[in-house]
């Protein structure tokens, strides 16, 4: 079927039940960042393949509103179609409830598939006086071959991993609920889910998680998810009942007369839908995302071995690169980015990318969301700085790490940019705060040097990382939004820390170490915190100009340089150990 | 009458009227920071004469709720008297709602006066699921000195000293409401009155406001206010429709079938009450706050004027102090609080403080909110430190400086706390940042170096001032509570940036300057802001450890000391330039 067939198609079932407008948000049941085949339905309809954007079919039109980062791919990629792109941001910017709002008077129905429909966002249409039908998908008539719900295999992890049981997790959860007066918690977000009860699958690439719902009652737990999963594996010790996952919506519409807390920015309409009137609906965030947040000393420890043998697999990689160069070998963006991933491979312990890399050189690295394809891939030749942004998931922890590259030499801008950012980078992995502190008041540090240089960058300066689970966790960030403040930063959470610079048409550079918040002095004035950091990878030396560093950003550097060289240096292979020697010598 | 027999005699009147409980909540009917003596309910009733506090009298009990600020003070002033302390905040924390919440059953009813219970109050009590009876002042039957209801002269200001007539204030604020469909906006916040109307008055001390509403149509505009203050005034040009204050409510009332927008937080329930409900009700903070926030280039060159003139007396002031005390002259708290009045008394163009000063001497000085009395007044004799906090009205501006000063011979740590403190303070005054920045971000700057030593301060890094009027306003602030995320730092906005460290037992300091938000360069990175000092008076150098400054801090301080010279060596008496040119040399 063409794009143009399957909008007809959808147009047809939408006349026959007498609707007049057509949403598809694109997201999954659980409203995941990343979503898994089955539910990559705009993708399917509009041929656009990008991370974000909401279509509306009509009887006339059928447009897809995209963010800035996508406008150029998605105009490319819904040529020749019925489909226009309409912006969901910046000066010519609309938004997909206005135009149903202008487009259609009350009583006409505008639907949209009840499971991919968040409460919040149920009622965001209703505030702006739009009644959304929502009913089961019309895709689902159409798209013949669907993808069917996954069902990976679901791997129990030991408690030699995640320092916690899940027994034990769920009576945390219990007597948060308790002390909440709450009878249930329904909880449908992946990676909470998957921490609760110490498994793993691989429903969603790169994301370790299984598709489920989790309802924990004062006695029982119920887990919605196919049983396929757990071939070969006991449940009967498990703390859960297990169900179909197709059987939660009426699990939950037999709750009566009790206090059911949930959060509408992570429950679909179906479920929310079925709950009994009896039902008293507390709301808020999953207790399980801040428990979560906060790394036990076993998680924390994977963590810090995870980041070693990452470390060990960069500077490995980073070996090579030099030496290769050197040789006259002809690196893309695509063939660096496998080249890593081999090195990344050679670990044992190594389960695959936490994130699809990002490989950006010379003007594509001022691309912040730029994605290699191989009709972009560029040579990597002459004089140029390579943004290379990854990650791992390895069996006991998660990394994310960008680094900033030099391929021949570097322009005076390149050179003070760096260190610019290297300066704010260092600025917020060395600062010690009190208790309370949020991500917020933090993201400054990263900043200070830019602006007052007339620079910024405009993506968040830190994102939570889950432990084996998702590289994107919250609910904690650094950032210069203000829904990052009054959140804030725990002993245990593990941020990412990476500022950049991006100079359209010319080169990007970012440095991104991960690090934990751990407690740091405690005085009169309060218990202070501070970071450690995690990531175990030199910087780029070649690119940094001393003369701009105070003596305390030279000594961070060099006791940083030297912390690596003693981690990796009887790790990493004999043919990396004299680039990381002159990689890590003081400044 | 004693505090008892006042207690008695309300008690009576709640017996009559089937109180089980009365609440004083001792603000006014604007939810002013500072009131007059009419609303000093709470001093009246309990004696005690701090600034915050509830007081809750039912049939057996008589009980005054106060923040640790008042612990010693409030125990002291109700001692032999029926009243007992709760404290609100700290380990032994209760709420005066708690307290109506378990002491009452529903049907019991608790008064308090309508007029003094803002519509936000009532809403909270609400939640607890309190029923408050608003009425009538009980105390006014009983309090028969109560003073009347305040009418200083008004005075009105020329657009040489606002920059906008109170027309065009007007019309910008008729525009906002037509863009949001409101017909009428009604302000009882009294420097948002003062401001809109161009006009100042003395019903506050030091505060040059006037009790009165402002309701503003589309055609019309209605002042509340005792017409007695416009003595020799012809206010037939004024853009407003004289009405008694006390027919708000009446003229109120009369309103049907339209929009008006409303603070809940700073309109009263007596007020509210008398809306019809025909009358839709929009919600928010007054136009004018955000206008007023924003200087324009009068207001500001008003400022920089009356900072200037300020100087001029701190120098004066400060040239004395130290030959004084090189004679053996004795200064205590008081005196030396004097000396400073009576210098900036001098300059013509004074019109009075812009709140009481703070002089903390030692030990004193480590007491944030400390107010020298005649029983506390300590001599400033030996090494210590000294905290002065004050402020000056001016024709056209207002100020508020803090400056340590050093007498004898300083510690170490002193020296070194000194040095902290200033490196915060010049690290915030000399940021540049993007529009779009807010205070809960900048507030870091001059927290970190604190907090890498495990110090820190607890009250607000930066708060908003007046143009000639209040010296406390918003919205803005620059503080670590989350309430000063999302509202921007804009042009023309001016804040305090006053970072200190106090030492229980030993010593305090604080270095405060005013700034003013300016625009800084824009670049293809956005707008950038920065700050413009308007304080200009040297800092205290013999307490600075240049060792612990950076070249950029030691040039700020330079520069900043350089421009102080420039602006003061021809105004101040030629018996402080010898004094002036120390303070202010090269370190």
């Amino acid at each position: 079927m063409t794009v143009n067939e399957k909008v007809e198609a959808l147009r047809a079932l939408m006349k026959r039940d007498g609707l007049s407008a057509w949403i598809v948000n694109g997201t999954d049941p659980h409203e995941s960042e990343y979503v898994s085949p089955r539910w990559q339905s705009r993708k399917w309809l509009s041929g656009f393949s990008g991370s974000a954007g909401t279509v509306i079919v009509t009887a006339e039109k059928a447009l897809i509103w995209v963010d800035s980062r996508y406008f150029v791919q998605c105009s490319r990629q819904i040529q020749g179609t019925c489909f226009e792109m309409r912006k969901s941001n910046g000066p010519e910017a609309t938004s997909p409830s206005d135009f149903l709002k202008e487009s259609f008077s009350k009583g006409e129905k505008i639907g949209t598939a009840s499971e991919t429909l968040m409460v919040q966002e149920e009622r965001a249409y209703k505030k702006k006086g739009l009644d959304i039908c929502a009913s089961e998908d019309l895709l689902n008539e159409i798209w013949t071959d669907r993808p069917s719900m996954p069902q990976t295999r679901i791997e129990k992890l030991s408690t030699r991993i995640t320092g916690e049981s899940s027994q034990s997790k769920i009576n945390r959860l219990r007597k948060k609920a308790e002390e909440n007066k709450e009878d249930y918690l329904l909880i449908s977000s992946l990676d909470d889910i998957a921490w609760i009860l110490n498994m793993r699958a691989s429903d969603v690439e790169d994301t370790p998680v299984f598709l489920s719902h989790l309802l924990i009652g004062k006695d029982t737990v119920y887990l919605f998810t196919p049983a396929e999963r757990f071939e070969n594996y006991d449940i009967s010790k498990e703390v859960f009942e297990l169900h179909p996952y197709e059987e939660t919506a009426s699990v939950l519409s037999k709750l009566n007369n009790c206090t059911l807390r949930l959060n509408p920015s992570r429950i679909n309409m179906q479920l929310y839908s079925a709950l009994s009137p009896s039902v008293k609906i507390s709301e808020g965030e999953e207790y399980s995302t801040l428990f979560k947040a906060c790394k036990n000393k076993t998680e924390l420890e994977g963590m810090r071995v995870s980041h070693i043998l990452d470390g060990v697999a960069l500077v490995n990689f980073l070996s090579d690169v030099e030496r290769n160069t050197k040789k006259g070998v002809q690196y893309t963006e695509i063939s660096i980015s496998n080249a890593l991933a081999s090195e990344r491979e050679l670990e044992e312990d190594y389960l695959g990318p936490s994130f699809s890399t990002i490989a950006g050189f010379a003007d594509h690295g001022a691309v912040v969301h730029y994605s290699a394809t191989e009709e972009t891939d560029k040579k990597i030749e002459g004089n140029g700085l390579l943004v290379l942004d990854s990650g791992g998931q390895y069996a006991y922890g998660t990394t994310d790490i960008t680094r900033t590259l030099l391929f021949g030499r570097a322009t005076k801008q390149q050179k003070t940019d760096y260190t610019l950012v290297l300066k704010g980078h260092l600025a917020l992995a060395s600062q010690v705060f009190p208790e309370g502190t949020d991500g917020h008041q933090l993201d400054v540090l990263a900043h200070m040097f830019l602006w007052n240089e007339g620079l910024s960058f405009f993506h968040g300066t830190g994102h939570g990382v889950g432990h084996r689970l998702a590289v994107h966790e919250g609910p904690q960030r650094i950032s210069s939004h203000p829904a990052s403040a009054g959140i804030p930063l725990r002993e245990g959470m593990v941020l990412s820390d990476e500022p950049g610079i991006y100079r359209e048409g010319s080169h990007g550079i970012r440095i991104e170490n991960l690090v934990a918040v751990v407690k740091d002095k405690k005085t009169q004035y309060g218990q202070f915190l501070t970071f450690e950091q995690l990531t175990c990878c030199p910087y780029e030396r070649r690119l940094i100009v001393k003369e701009m560093l105070t003596e305390k950003e030279i000594e961070l550097v060099d006791s940083y340089h030297a912390w690596v060289y003693e981690k990796l240096s009887e790790l990493v292979d004999k043919r990396a150990l004299s680039y990381l020697r002159r990689a890590t010598k003081p400044l």
